[in-house]
């Protein structure tokens, strides 16, 4: 049966990716400095690797031929899925994916030291040559997806989503979002806001986040927690690989992204056991991933009731201090300022630097838009969400994300939609099984076996469209996350 | 060039390799136990990619191909360094590697319980296949080699050694070995050894470790120390990742193998890292790397000198108490008591255990011997050697390793031969360099040095034979390893 011919391709597949996710995870928190060198090339022979397993020249056959076996619905996804990374693996030609590998290598690493220069000027040769090849790579994806050419380059991190859809979400959240930041600032204007006092000792946070991370059910028979320069959630399914960073004057930060980063990491320990080695059997998109950790941080972490749960194990590992009193925590976890940096911004003026990027990406790729026009937009933008001005501030305005450096575009949009799909849960899983207020005080594995059934169990089993809708029982809407930030922030 | 394409082959499964390594590294170090089996796939696979790798159907061309290449001495060795694993990957027939792997595996499975079980007659069966697939595979290679049975797999561990060179220098050692340990014993019996009193905290054991291994020049730039159950140095030259197990009774035995393992580790980081891609840039062979890791342990680490240097070291890690005195710590560490058990046996005991095991193990393969009567053997030499009787007692007797049950015949004798080698460079080099009271007193990177011009920048750019002559000025000869013993015990 080619069916099977495939499914032993792709687990094969599967395997080296366990090892480069593993040693990857190695490299970022247990590897000594002089070890980088050997790294890098064992796994750029494995990068290759891969790459070559998704070209064998067998595949097209056995898809073809696969046509004909009887497969059961499940089969059938998972044959389309493994379609998905093949077509993916081959659509472009050879040449243009290592042009585009070559200047994405040559200006991300020209904009390590571009950006503190704020160079500007440097950087825009490198960065249209990074444009130019990634347009070019939207046109064939688009003809032969029959897409636009930024809906081709969405298509691969959060299959499904078109921009027609996206305008129509963002365009709904720029009406009031702009208004409510306005609005919280000037409430939040004469709250009172104690600091935590430190110095928060490392392995004491540590332990006050492992403890947090068994309230949130993180399976440590298949995990870990360790310690890296940037948080992420690595590893496989079977052995989560969670990291974050400590700073001993600063508590609130690295726990908050060790509740984030759990969200993630639930969500792969409960992709389904049985679809694992398979494509069908990974997480369904980068926004639905993002959709878990914040569900974890958002939903859940900055809840009154989760930090009323958090303020005594405060002050049982740090000692008592006013400011670990649960009404603060509460204030200080929802505290909302406008800021020209992304992943410093806070749950509400977030959406608005997602917003800017989307906007700017999709002119660029569908060619609404030059490189060298992107500074005048970037101030326009951020002028308009956050009342700020980056004029010839480059280091803190356009040239502060990696991403584009190397011609990810299609990636912002995820975490807002990660957002908008939280609140969405959040709102269908209240109404359900009753207040987050309840559920956190009393009943935490409900909120994460709900989460197992509607979401984790899915893996890509269904489109994120199916997906939300089979839980929420309402078609893709911002309106949840609307009622969730009014209410948390103005009500 | 062929030799140009047969060095970039061997490269790319270098990097393979890398990742078995750190992969296999993290599986004993920091894996949660419910990742085992995703990494016992994960790791199948690339051990099948690995020997593909090894029979790609390009290699016979390129070999052949390579011999009209003009190539300088260096580049000569390595390809023949290339041609031998590639010969050793392919000499056997796919069929008869794949059912001697399956009886290993089964084997070795089943002795994990039919050894505390003191189960002979479980045992017997499932070995006797191993055996007889064993002798096949000896054969096999005998045949194309031109080696006698047991020769031609000696030469996997211990390339150019003989079981006639073997016979020599063991019948040699047999000849005046027994009458040590019997004057050893009766010398030592009214010694007094104070035991060392614990407990030693393992955060403190560990800190001794490191800066011992600091005084054995490890480079923590390229490399690390962490737990496992079962001490090993692993990783890759680049970056060597050492272990050890600590028990808080017991400062001793975790201590010396860390020196130990630091031998092995000091190897690895020196190979030539012009040559670390290739085969002719690894250590070259089971016994020189044993010969590391006890040039460090028995020469230097046990030396009274040396055990005079740790001495102020214990107490200031746990405190001073008497049997921390120098004389008390050589008196400890030079005990010897003839046991069962191998790896628990002392420097003079040892190469007992290791010429018993050389004697049963030739005869089996070479059809001098059946596997029944394996029990007999052993307990004739264990009396003749050590005078003990194993008679019935097969859990510390012939079931006591696992080498023999996986098949993994013509290792034992490494372990002696790297004693023999140790002893061999440690003399040469105190005629070169000096008294070793002098060199580890006043200038031990003098011996570091040494080792890394003699053994570790010549990985296995030299054969074994013109390694020791070069290094010693003399031909391989147990004749120093018989004075050390000498020396050291019965002075």
């Amino acid at each position: 049966m080619s069916y099977s011919a495939l499914e032993q391709h792709f687990e094969q597949l599967h395997h080296l990716q366990h090892l480069g996710a593993i040693c990857g995870w190695d490299q970022a928190t247990m590897m000594p400095a002089g070890g980088n060198e050997a790294r890098a090339e064992a796994l750029g022979t494995l990068a290759v690797l891969c790459h070559q397993q998704l070209q064998d020249p067998r595949l097209g056959d056995w898809f073809t031929a696969a046509e004909h076996d009887a497969l059961n619905a499940e089969q059938q996804q998972s044959l389309a899925e493994m379609r998905r990374a093949w077509r993916d693996a081959t659509l472009l030609p050879a040449d243009l994916v290592r042009a585009r590998s070559l200047a994405g290598s040559r200006c991300e690493h020209a904009w390590r030291s571009l950006r503190p220069a704020n160079d500007w000027a440097g950087f825009l040769p490198l960065f249209e040559e990074v444009v130019s090849l990634s347009r070019e790579a939207a046109s064939a994806r688009a003809d032969a997806l029959g897409l636009s050419r930024y809906d081709s380059l969405l298509e691969q991190y959060e299959p499904g989503m078109r921009s027609q859809t996206l305008d129509g979400l963002f365009g709904e959240l720029g009406g009031w979002l702009p208004g409510l930041i306005a609005e919280v600032q000037e409430k939040q204007r004469f709250e009172t806001v104690l600091p935590l006092q430190g110095p928060f000792a490392t392995d004491k946070q540590k332990a006050l986040g492992l403890e947090v991370m068994g309230w949130l059910g993180f399976d440590f028979h298949h995990g870990r927690l360790d310690v890296s320069a940037h948080p992420f959630c690595g590893g496989v399914s079977e052995d989560v690989r969670l990291t974050t960073r400590y700073d001993e004057a600063d508590v609130a930060q690295a726990l908050m992204g060790i509740v984030h980063e759990t969200g993630h990491a639930r969500y792969e320990q409960g992709l389904p056991a049985q679809w694992r080695r398979l494509p069908v059997g990974q997480a369904r998109s980068m926004g639905v991933h993002e959709s878990q950790s914040l569900f974890f941080e958002m939903q859940l972490g900055r809840h009154p009731a989760f930090l009323a749960r958090l303020a005594p194990l405060l002050a049982q590992h740090f000692g008592e201090q006013p400011a670990f009193a649960a009404d603060n925590l509460a204030r200080l976890y929802t505290r909302v300022k406008p800021g020209f940096i992304r992943v410093d911004a806070d749950e509400v003026t977030y959406p608005a630097h997602v917003m800017l990027r989307y906007d700017i990406e999709r002119d660029l790729i569908e060619g609404r838009l030059e490189a060298r026009d992107l500074p005048e937009r970037w101030d326009q933008l951020m002028q308009h969400y956050l009342g700020l001005s980056t004029k010839g501030n480059y280091t803190n305005g356009c040239l502060q994300d990696i991403h584009w450096t190397d011609g990810s575009f299609g990636y912002f949009p995820s975490y807002t939609l990660g957002a908008i799909y939280a609140a969405q849960l959040a709102e269908a899983m209240q109404q359900q099984l009753g207040t987050f207020e309840r559920l956190i005080g009393e009943d935490l594995p409900a909120v994460f076996g709900w989460l197992e059934q509607k979401v984790w169990r899915h893996a890509s089993l269904l489109s994120t469209e199916a997906l939300m809708t089979q839980a929420s029982g309402q078609a893709l809407s911002a309106a949840p996350f609307e009622r969730h930030l009014k209410q948390r922030y103005s009500g």
